[in-house]
């Protein structure tokens, strides 16, 4: 006897067959169908929000903030629809195709994952714009948010699922699931007879208990404890902009800096300008004994904790190196492996930065806010994966797929 | 305090960082070292072989066999070590490369895993084999072997390590676990903080303890019920030849055919042919209603179990289809997604079954027995993966690295 979830996975393997199959005219015309339905619903999808809302009156403004959906949210969801149905679509792109020694012509194709699961938090928004992806790409998705956003998540779901109804396609290709209890969660990551993938978006402690639990393969997004390194030969205005820009342009990301590591031979000279520039944006220091005795009272001891938390907060911890071997031991030792940049000068040290550094994106002379899937040019992002296994990094449509080989033969068997 | 094991992790990730700068010329030439010193050290081999086999005297044949180090294999295994060391490595290759928005020159390059840690059992060359893919690729390994063959693989193991601490190299770039216990193994699966990805390689039940246990990244390899979907419009001798070989040419392995979909109007005239040319391999047969109303007492009723059983073995369930669809809908159903062919002569079908059938490797009019590292002229294979995250079908030096995104700006941050 199947479990209810088991039930849906089955609706949503069987529906994965059919959208897989599905032209990429067919997607994008849907896609824009339910922007339209979106706006159209508005103003149940503002209701059902006001009821989430009102359980939530306790909760921090951040919190309330996040979980918010008003006419103008709409539009900015409508609008990612929109923009997603103008992607390029991977399905049945090539990746390699030749002729083997018996003559058979193999093809690798890029085919849609099949069915994904999707574990959220918070922001309803994540139920219209991952389902948008997963549903370009070829895929189903289950979804599964927080508990807190549920009767927003349910009826921005049904919207989706009605336009999949009333366009002819099998509406299980987006499903949610309406109770949000732990242990339902924890029998969703053991789903792995019906799920190819699942996809946690949110905290590090949810990230953390889907990587613990889950027997579908994961893939880990998010956690950015993210480096830049003064080089002694950095270009000074550049490093004190881009230190400025990945620590206080949007404290709150994963690509944002929460380290500085920096040269001793340029420290004593660099470091007061930057705590200078990062004070008006009331920036919290942190420093090693070498950066205490440089900007004095204006920082506070870091503690071995410091170097391996990721605060996305107005907090920097800086730590002084003697050289670039030790800048890139303690980032390989400390990162999430997310992103780290390098300012310098020097083209060996810019190259064994590059080389040397284990993260998903390295950077030399830019703020590592550019860990993005926009900023990147793929036009939508699912998560930054900062695991390596199937895809690192920012990842657009392309990373929501997998290949198969498609061999054509004329009757060739093994010897 | 830090278990035997997690300290056997940390020396891994030191070494990978080694490792991963390793140009291709130095690692081929420890390559051919390592090829060299097993055949200097094959009495040594033989004599830690012949306890582990002295252990395995009530084990059936088949398993001693697959036990058995002598002089012929250790040559085998050393010229895997110099073809390995011929082949092209992937570090360092490019991917995409472009310039995006505001100008930064962003190039997608392929790098090592890192930490492979590998499960396997009783077959010792694995020990050589997939250590030097691992290293080939520029990662380091873990290995923990089946405890049949511990005396050998230890043996094995350290003369590889030699090899690399008499080259300068730091040896903790090929480890093996000495312990064999369950608890181990578990520990082992679960070293998530150490090891980039898990791969096991041997028996279904070994597999799926893997994926059940493990929290670190598992490629799933290996489970093949393959199908053979024979086509209304089908060359009947070409049938016949490829049934033939994709189940006897050898049954136990993951890529024979286990399952004979025929179509109903074909099944009556076909069926006769080629219980007789498997008959002459003794293949046991098992059908159906209808394919028991063709062949009689030729063949043994099939249960609702056969449909989903790898017998890796001489015997064939037999299925009559009434279309295509039935066909397709049978083998997605049914399938470990690993390799399927149809044998048609009808170009609409041929396209049909390539974009429906939802596995690592779909033929047309070919043999399953060729998805295989070999046969696709990777030149290696470290097995051949059933899952749709990272690699999907044979995987070759390629599926043992992960790309890392290099971002070279001149001052850029983010507005």
């Amino acid at each position: 006897m199947k479990t209810d979830l088991e039930l849906m996975g089955q609706k949503s393997q069987v529906a994965a067959q059919e959208i897989a199959q599905l032209s990429t005219d067919q997607k994008n015309k849907i896609l824009n169908l339910m922007a339209q339905k979106l706006i159209e619903e508005s103003h149940r999808i503002v209701a059902a929000n006001q009821i989430d809302l009102a359980q939530a009156q306790d909760m921090p403004a951040k919190f309330i903030d996040r979980l918010l959906i008003d006419e103008s949210r709409i539009l900015g969801m409508a609008h990612g629809l929109q923009q997603v149905a103008q992607l390029a679509d991977p399905i049945g792109d090539v990746e390699r195709a030749w002729v083997n020694h018996v003559g058979l012509k193999i093809t690798q194709q890029r085919v849609p994952l099949g069915v994904i699961g999707l574990i959220y938090e918070a922001r309803p928004n994540v139920t219209v714009d991952a389902s948008a992806l997963c549903f370009k790409a070829g895929n189903t998705v289950i979804l599964r948010g927080g508990k807190e956003a549920l009767q927003t998540n349910l009826v921005l779901a049904e919207v989706l699922r009605n336009v999949l109804k009333e366009s002819g396609i099998n509406p299980d290709a987006i499903q949610i699931i309406s109770e949000t209890s732990h242990e339902l969660a924890n029998e969703f990551m053991r789903l792995s007879d019906y799920l190819s993938v699942l996809i946690p978006r949110g905290s590090k402690k949810l990230i953390q208990a889907v990587v613990k639990n889950a027997t579908v393969p994961v893939i880990e997004t998010g956690a950015g404890n993210c480096h830049v390194y003064i080089d002694e030969s950095a270009d000074e205005k550049m490093a004190v902009k881009i230190v400025e820009n990945a620590k206080c342009q949007r404290p709150s990301v994963c690509n944002s800096a929460e380290k500085l590591i920096i040269n001793e031979k340029i420290a004593t000279q660099l470091l007061p300008k930057i705590a200078e520039e990062l004070a008006s944006s009331h920036v919290l220091l942190r420093g090693d004994q070498k950066v205490q005795a440089i900007l004095g009272g204006k920082v506070q001891p870091a503690t071995a904790e410091d170097w391996e938390t990721e605060y996305n907060d107005y907090i920097l911890a800086i730590k002084v190196v003697s050289d670039i071997d030790e800048a890139i031991q303690h980032i390989n030792r400390y990162s999430t492996h997310h992103s780290e940049a390098i300012i310098t000068n020097d083209y060996q040290n810019s190259q064994k930065f590059l080389n040397q550094i284990d993260s998903a994106c390295v950077y030399v002379n830019a703020s590592t806010r550019f860990t993005d899937g926009f900023e990147f040019g793929f036009g939508a992002e699912i998560g930054i994966s900062t695991q390596k296994m199937h895809a690192r990094g920012p990842m657009g449509l392309r990373e929501l797929t997998t290949t198969k080989y498609l061999i054509q033969g004329s009757g060739q068997i093994r010897e």
